[in-house]
């Protein structure tokens, strides 16, 4: 594209650097942005600058959190004797969309690869040990993607908090509601049978 | 979605009042700064303000432009005596893609709508005329969008400048290339029909 403006251009490039943004949106957005009265992209700078400048980790859980302590850990109402370990903080929040979790969270922050170099002492695995050694927390579930990396990750942080007697349990694997037999693969179906539900039972 | 964080809300609002973004993808674009470092959100921010606070309107042609004069309107290597009259600066920005024009622009900022209450006097055409009146233009080329209104836009100019002795022209209308013949339009088929030009010219 040929830009008739070193400003635009710049503003052009800010918007496609972000991930999946190409240069025909990145425009769309900027002459959007023009048509709008300067304050309007004072505020919209102003609250990413806010935002980042001033979030922080949970000092608990490792969420993403406004305060030393995110509102997650923060309530009280919440069961203090269930956590449950996530990869990120994406797969937490789609947890927390569901509405069926009352429990607390554990982000790692990623998961064990030792092709990408990522071992244990890299992701959040020590302190979810030092929360469980406190003693209320009874069980760990494990929300983990059913990838290798996954399984390893899942297979080390079992390893370490079954010792101390704290539950471990997996998300259920299965048909999604909506799915087609037909077309779920191999494994999910093969597992749906062996792990089957009497019926009436949820 | 369930934030368990004000700052992240107000970041997703803020990506998520853009055209064409919604809480989803703001989502995700929050999450990449949140993962970049802060100096990454900071340039970011700093490029739209910069650009919001900078940019004005070119005084000639009422492109946007960094300088009083933008880039095309001072290219002393340009046909001086060729206007090209477009709607918006993104019309413009098509035409400067396709290499094929050296001439000037005039960016009328919309098109005459006695429905939406847009009149001439709420467009730059004063102004053309004025251009025009300087007697160094000798031509002006239509490139206006085929619809109600940019025809009336089009008379409307017409009327103004062909007294003043310039050439009013229009951008060709026809099958577009790659255009498959069965699938165009009636009108364009029939123009492009009657509008025929000899093998071998362009």
């Amino acid at each position: 594209m040929n830009f008739s403006s070193v400003l635009i251009e710049k503003g052009v490039e800010a918007f496609a650097s972000l991930p999946g943004i190409g240069r025909k949106t990145a425009l769309r957005l900027v002459l959007h942005l023009l048509k709008q009265d300067k304050s309007v992209t004072e505020q919209f700078g102003e609250a990413l600058l806010k935002m980042r400048q001033n979030i922080r980790d949970c000092s608990v859980c490792h969420n993403l959190s406004d305060e030393p302590v995110c509102r997650i850990c923060a309530d009280q109402r919440r069961d203090r004797s269930l956590v449950c370990a996530v990869e990120s903080i994406r797969d937490l929040m789609a947890i927390e969309d569901t509405g069926q979790y009352r429990g607390l969270y554990h982000v790692l922050g990623g998961l064990i690869s030792p092709i990408e170099g990522v071992g244990p002492g890299d992701l959040q695995i020590d302190s979810l040990v030092e929360r469980c050694a406190k003693g209320e927390i009874k069980e760990v579930i494990m929300a983990i993607s059913p990838t290798i990396e996954g399984e390893t990750t899942v297979f080390y942080m079992a390893k370490k908090l079954q010792p101390m007697g704290v539950q471990i349990s997996n998300i259920a694997r299965g048909v999604a509601f909506g799915g087609d037999l037909e077309y779920t693969d191999e494994l999910t179906l093969g597992r749906s049978i062996v792990a089957r539900v009497p019926y009436g039972e949820r």
